[in-house]
């Protein structure tokens, strides 16, 4: 996957959660994903489909960060995970995609979306039947941590 | 979600099976998804988007049906879950999507799809943003039972 694929993915990020939460993460150097696990407690992921290239995008959050972000979201505080907070990270999966969707079609890649499916638990074994590696990009906030995930490969012909 | 919507899903998961797998599973009536975890022990997912409706389709294997499914599509006997059944669950869900999307482009919905993503274990809480409801179709084979799940809704505009 090409650099020039993961930066929407990364700029999104900061921009939805600077606006949407109030708060300033700081992104860490993109890595390979190790192993086929949910990396937080709460996990959002979605399908991103065009005509070249196709994949998904994951964001997990661990239980403080996310718990930190609905509670600014929302204004009101949030202090366990409920269905509320796994209904906001598929909106934040919504929103984040969306931005990068919309960057990403700058670079003549005009991506649809399909909607966000969250997961609850953190190991949760998910697979991606994809030849491209996953990449992980890594965040930090004072109050917790989380990782942007995304694969985009050759779209399949059917 | 109407009923033409979901036709496809079903007839192309029977012409999968029966081509791939040499399985003649007879499918049940379409009902609500009660809950929101995974059916089986190992589970398919993938994201379709067209300009106007978009979602997920899961497809939800217990174990007796995905062993038998596998060993006859690969012509190989497997006695327990592995990373190749797991990958052989992404190959089905990738063709069994592909046969529905097919089928709905002559209804005049165009998807694009993203790529399977598949979930080991059973009791795993996911849970879709969308406001359609989830339609679940189960089959009955001699060696299993499993469960195809779909939910397509009014694209959201980003």
């Amino acid at each position: 996957m090409k650099a020039e694929l993961i930066n929407p993915f990364l700029s999104s990020t900061l921009n939805v959660l600077t606006t949407m939460c109030k708060v300033k993460p700081i992104a860490g150097t993109p890595r390979l994903k190790q192993g086929s696990s949910t990396w937080g407690a709460v996990t959002g992921i979605i399908g991103m489909a065009s005509d070249k290239l196709s994949g998904n995008m994951v964001i997990s959050f661990d239980e403080p960060s996310i718990l930190a972000l609905v509670s600014n979201m929302l204004s009101e505080k949030f202090v366990e995970l409920n269905p509320e907070i796994v209904d906001a990270v598929g909106e934040l999966t919504n929103m984040i995609s969306g931005g990068a969707k919309n960057q990403l079609s700058e670079l003549g890649y005009n991506f649809s979306m399909a909607t966000p499916i969250m997961i609850t638990g953190q190991g949760v074994s998910i697979t991606q039947l994809s030849k491209a590696p996953v990449i992980q990009i890594p965040f930090e906030m004072p109050e917790g941590k989380f990782v942007i995930e995304a694969n985009l490969a050759e779209s399949k012909k059917s």
